[in-house]
């Protein structure tokens, strides 16, 4: 099997590698001349020999993924197939794979979990599309996938848009985790009981009810920095957290830790919050209470 | 009729100023000699002629209303009455109740509210106690009070803890209607679609779902200040939102927007946050996010 | 003046009785020939004298509003003015007015609160559009809003949108009003503490900082039916508090309070939640902890 | 080594099982003369042959764990060590262990964690108090804990209450973490796009950022139920995550994903909400909206 890479950022460079080292050929296509294999995407797809030819797309979601989506549509043929691994929205995979059915393209949006570790642990995976088409592709999912039973790294969730779906609900649960974990790590440091805030989290890593990969994460990061001193709390966010609240909100369903956690990340990127300015100048109005001069004014 | 008032801050003093001109004599002991109508508690209760002498406590909950109150009971005679005005814990009261029941005082726990506004527009007052003694201080309670229905200012709400209960549970909605509006204006002034926000938010004072004392109070904040750029974002907390939130835990009531309000306030007094930092970290360490030096290490 | 309303129902026949009260003389259409004043939307336009004649949209937002405004532009002529006062998305006006300038007519978009109270209160409104157009149509609006000074119930919110924009604001503050008065009652029946529930949230009204319409309102339910027995605890959702976290969310504006209230609605019609089976059956897997069976299997 | 249990229920007989088949000899106790190995404490005490007895109590916390600790101190003798297992507030261990200090008696406080799998997999054990006894009873905790390095599944988190202080964060972590998956699990099954939710779930065990146990425990659950048709959403909550929020505002710590988390609980339990009801209300009250009349009144 040959299949194609387009966008050899972290996470496409990553994955050629372990595609490689599992004994699929794989060619790379990246805007960067330095780190691509080919010069272009025409010589990417000629470069691929199998009747059937894949091309994984691995670039930064929106206008990026669906410039590249259009292009291939133009250059490669019926029967080939293009997978889009990004962080697309879900509702975009509809119009990628309209368009890629205008030439008889096949589509699969493919939702790809695991980070920087994906290299050497496997990447969760969570397709959407045909099943025929997914079947085609298996052996590049099982070449990305963690070893171990299928079914515990890699699913066919359903039609075009099942994976980013899936995808997307993952990276919201992620965010209730993460803050979870966070919120706690707090506690401990707010009162002098626990005198060894790393190792008490490091002794949850084992037959406790929260262990996790994540808790591990966050165990690593504390044995290198146990105060997190070097660290702002300045928080991004991507996406997803996004989608998924929007998501909920138009289906009605109630999302309370998942909102708290993304609204914390809005929080923490403000300076000055002008909800509690507005807070502090009512207390004042009404109570008469000191407020804090802004240091702006 | 004539009253001692013991605590003659800014509550304290306004509400004898509002006594004094509904007709009600009073005399004032403050630790502050130079505010103080009387040199000690002893002079205050002899400075009473009233058969059923009434003392109003009106200083800080905890320690040191209980030190008051106390002190009183070794002052004060059987029959005399002894009002707590201040923001007690409403489960300090069966003990004030019951030091000064040992002397044959009676007791009652009046929530007041109204700010420094209450002088001039009256206190609104939740009384806990008998209501025997309630009847022989309803003079001071409609002095006090706006004008207007007697029962749309004051309530006798239950036995003695109800008034510190009704208003522990008044300052937990305050909470939650500050940071409504105080959402709404950042939401406002978050997009350049509404040009006028001090005035959009004037314009409901009238007519709107939304009109209410504090919506004016903060469009009084936005016209002096429409930036609200001198005021810092710190909001403090007095303790009573602290108590409405253990209160419904301890009770099993879910108190979702009320507990956010009381969260937003303790996230807006840090100026970094532990838990937040503790989400970058975890994010560097399973994505390689980039995270922001913290500006201290 | 001579203006016509499109839509009779609650709102629209409550806005006609108003304006006609304030001497401004209205045709009315509605699709239910019983309640209209005229057989058609032509008929309608036909009635008006006014150079510039003036037509109140108050039909459902969404593809209603939509039709209205097309069928509009087909039948009023340059210089008239189309004013939709119902809850539009502020995302619409922008179509709205792009389809009406195409035949040289005007638009403005007006956010209207005060419900079924405007009548005899008057409505407080938030307009959106240009400030030439405003000006004509300001008897309107002066007929409509409450008596006293005109920025107390009255704002020209700015350009296209602005309008719907500051009322869905306005309705997300409802929101998390309600809801902090709704957690402030049931914690006041939590316990018992507080004997009078209706008196103390009736005592409020006055002098209190928590004062408002709405608690007057709470007030009135109350004393209708102090246990809220006869009430179900399902709260529907109109689109504009979902539209305000879907706002804030594209604006990184945290919202703790007001989505708390949203979410607090969408679980008040669940009959069985999803999520809450899925705790109950994780605690049941890792601690053996009894689950209750469902009812239905 | 032959240490005593008090308590035999799931935890300290599953406990009582893994220590002996560690090497440890045990005798438990329990009021149940059924499972109970000796008739009483006194017998048991007598059991006990090593120079500095250990007793590990694993009783319900609160009043029936303070019954068994001061009978312990009247039984045993100065040099022995008491160790409270169960899942006691931290604020009662100073007092266990001023109790007991009284006879020369040691105390330990352990927090642990593992559930029902903890026979299999071994507990995860958070230790508070003087780190010479923590040595004394380290046989104990090395056959409880699970197998690696013992820093991975033990810690001596601090003196006497930090154990009970880690394992109440512990388990307010748990609490955001399940209901971050129950939300993500509800939003999966929500819309029609993920077809084999169950299936997602599981592929999410391997290489995804959001692996854990937990995960892998709900995927059991879906397993056996993939609608959850046979649960109530009905979810109890332990004392921990109470204290775990009450902590948090005794401390001034935001705790939004927590809280909320604790919250949901609280709502599936309520037939009818009260606040929702008076939400309702509301909205009946300004705009006319219909109620749903209740099914009980």
């Amino acid at each position: 099997m040959h299949i194609g890479i387009v966008g050899l950022g972290k996470m496409g460079a990553n994955m050629r590698t372990r595609l490689r080292a599992a004994g699929i050929e794989v060619t790379g296509y990246d805007q960067n001349p330095e780190v691509s294999d080919v010069p272009s995407l025409t010589a990417l797809a000629d470069a691929l020999e199998d009747e059937r030819r894949i091309v994984w797309v691995m670039v930064p979601a929106g206008d990026i993924t669906r410039g590249v989506v259009e292009e291939l549509a133009g250059i490669l043929r019926a029967g080939d197939i293009v997978i889009d691994g990004g962080n697309s929205h879900y509702v975009d995979d509809a119009e990628h794979a309209r368009v890629l059915a205008e030439h008889g393209i096949d589509y699969l949006d493919v939702g790809v979990s695991g980070g920087v570790w994906g290299l050497e642990n496997g990447y969760g995976l969570m397709a959407g599309g045909d099943a025929a088409v997914v079947d085609v592709a298996m052996p590049v999912f099982d070449a990305l996938r963690p070893e171990g039973p299928r079914d515990e790294g890699f699913v066919h969730a359903g039609d075009v848009g099942a994976g980013h779906y899936a995808k997307m609900v993952h990276n919201g649960i992620e965010y209730g985790l993460m803050q979870a974990y966070a919120e706690g790590y707090e506690l401990l440091t707010a009162k002098d009981v626990v005198h060894d805030v790393t190792g008490t989290m490091k002794a949850w890593t084992r037959g406790t009810v929260v262990r996790s990969w994540l808790l591990e994460l966050l165990v690593a990061a504390l044995e290198e920095d146990p105060s997190l001193g070097s660290i702002d709390d300045f928080v991004a966010d991507s996406g997803e957290g996004r989608w998924t609240v929007d998501e909920a909100i138009d289906n009605a369903v109630p999302l309370p830790v998942i909102s708290a956690a993304l609204f914390a990340r809005f929080s923490s990127r403000q300076v000055q919050s002008p909800a509690m300015k507005a807070v502090a100048a009512l207390r004042h109005q009404f109570g008469g209470h000191a407020t804090k001069p802004s240091a702006d004014g």
